[in-house]
């Protein structure tokens, strides 16, 4: 939760002048967002989100994320619509930040997922990949298996502070995984941080996807491979196996899963896992306590990566999936 | 800003069953509010503020305070008006706080006042004054001048640390202040912390009056006072006379100010200047630099205080001003 860049009434004003939104009628800024400040803006042509991009967003990447979601968006996808200005602009400057205005959408997101927040996700994930076949921009993903060894060599050295036992998990972890990452599965464009903050609903329906700034192309099925670790493990970190079942049946429902997918998901997700292993125990031991935004503890992407390298197969996640 | 307390989907689901207001459609918490957590809160019958009152709120102030939003909105000042659930009250518990579901009011504040909304704030703090004539309930000022010295007690030992010459500064106009305050000025119902950033605008016009946690029984001309003080200094602290001038006709354009109150006017100021001194100070000393909220020079109201002490009369705030 941050507002890290504070606008003025005055200049907010300005920004909303480019637009053919009508006039300011007021704003708030908004306690979410790990990565940018975001304000809920109404005006009298109706509700907005300012997304003011921070530094840990790549200026460059930017029209691939407002292009991407402007893609989908007239593609069905219920995600936020990047608003042109009367130039035709979707990304503008505003309080020396890279700033755009995308549509508001209702909707909250669940705290604890239940089975049918999960059959609804796999089919709206796999629409959304569909939706994205014929996205032409290209942006690989940052967070891809290339940069998790160097990514840990940053915090190995500190790694046993965390969690007894921590450096030898993921450093032979890492090893399994770059000698058995699967190459040859379908690509396309991936959403890559689908965690339930990131998922709206209204009436047990989704009503939105939000935060696209982690999207990119890579394998489809690591798509779910993240979902599986975000949405299927109860508070104490334990698979609910009904979870997954739903998340991939409903998946599986709009775009058929392969048999190469099938068989490389329980190592997808072991991979999933050490990603977010990896980004939370770095941030946790490069976040100063107090800052304004939360650490989460990397413990729970350590008992899910357990319980995966467990896995035998696809089956052990849904039960009844055939190819 | 700050998000004290997380709310839950489903406990804000089953709060808003509470009300006649139709089904929650989104929420998000808003980075405003030094005292509360406050989210902006969509339903299918309208948008509405959430207030969860944090500890520095006493619990037994919040019938007064919800009660003179009530009474005041349905005299027609454009503040928020508390919402009734359907067994007609007005404050419920959520999330282990006491909790108020208010009006959402549009508008803006201004960030730099310009002489314009500082007659519109004098004739809305006017008619505020009229229309709490009839309120029943009380509450004194926990902030009144019998607080001051208190409170600079538990702070002396350190003021020197704050600013070199505060102590004597300090000591000396509260002796000024405790021998001269006057005490038969017309009593009212007061905002008493009416700084532009709970006073919304829409094409600057007043659209709303907010924040009423420090409204209190006191001299109506202090509120005044303090106005003066929020409102009618530039950035360097340096007094503005055209916004003194257009805050105290626009006042007594609705309210007539009486010959007392013009004689009180000095020294009213003095101790508003002295009211935002001491908690600024007492604060600054006791707010780890690295809070959430942020912690308010006091300087400028060192400043404010020795301008005030060089006036000479009302006249010095406004010009032809008559009595």
């Amino acid at each position: 939760m941050a507002v890290y860049t504070e606008v003025s009434d005055d200049e907010l004003a300005r920004f909303v002048a480019r637009y053919d939104i009508g006039s300011l009628l007021s704003f708030k800024g908004i306690a979410e967002g790990v990565e940018n400040t975001n304000y809920l803006v109404h005006t009298t042509g109706g509700t907005f989100i300012l997304t003011l991009y921070e530094k840990r967003v790549a200026v460059e990447d930017l029209p691939f994320f407002l292009g991407l979601m402007d893609h989908l968006s007239a593609r069905g996808v219920t995600c936020p619509l990047p608003v042109r200005d009367t130039s035709d602009q979707m990304l503008n400057q505003l309080a020396g930040r890279s700033a755009a205005l995308i549509t508001f959408l209702e909707g909250v997101w669940p705290k604890r997922p239940k089975v049918a927040h999960c059959l609804e996700l796999g089919k709206a994930l796999a629409r959304m990949h569909i939706a994205g076949e014929d996205f032409p921009a290209r942006r690989a993903n940052a967070l891809g298996i290339q940069d998790w060894r160097p990514l840990f060599n940053k915090f190995s050295a500190k790694a046993e502070d965390l969690c007894p036992g921590l450096h030898d998990l993921i450093g032979e972890e890492l090893r399994f995984l770059e000698s058995s990452w699967p190459k040859d599965l379908p690509q396309g464009v991936i959403h890559a941080d689908l965690f339930p903050d990131n998922v709206f609903f209204v009436d047990d329906k989704i009503s939105g996807i939000i935060d696209f700034y982690f999207a990119c192309n890579d394998a489809l099925a690591y798509d779910i491979a993240v979902c599986l670790n975000a949405w299927c493990f109860d508070a104490n970190s334990t698979f609910e196996p009904a979870k997954g079942d739903a998340l991939l049946k409903g998946y599986d429902s709009v775009r058929r899963l392969s048999p190469p997918e099938h068989d490389a998901m329980p190592i997808l997700a072991r991979g999933a896992a050490m990603r977010f292993l990896l980004t939370r125990s770095y941030d946790w031991l490069n976040t100063p306590k107090d800052a304004l935004v939360a650490r989460k503890d990397p413990e729970d992407y350590i008992r899910r990566l357990k319980f995966h390298q467990s896995v035998q197969s696809i089956s052990d996640y849904a039960k009844q999936l055939t190819s």
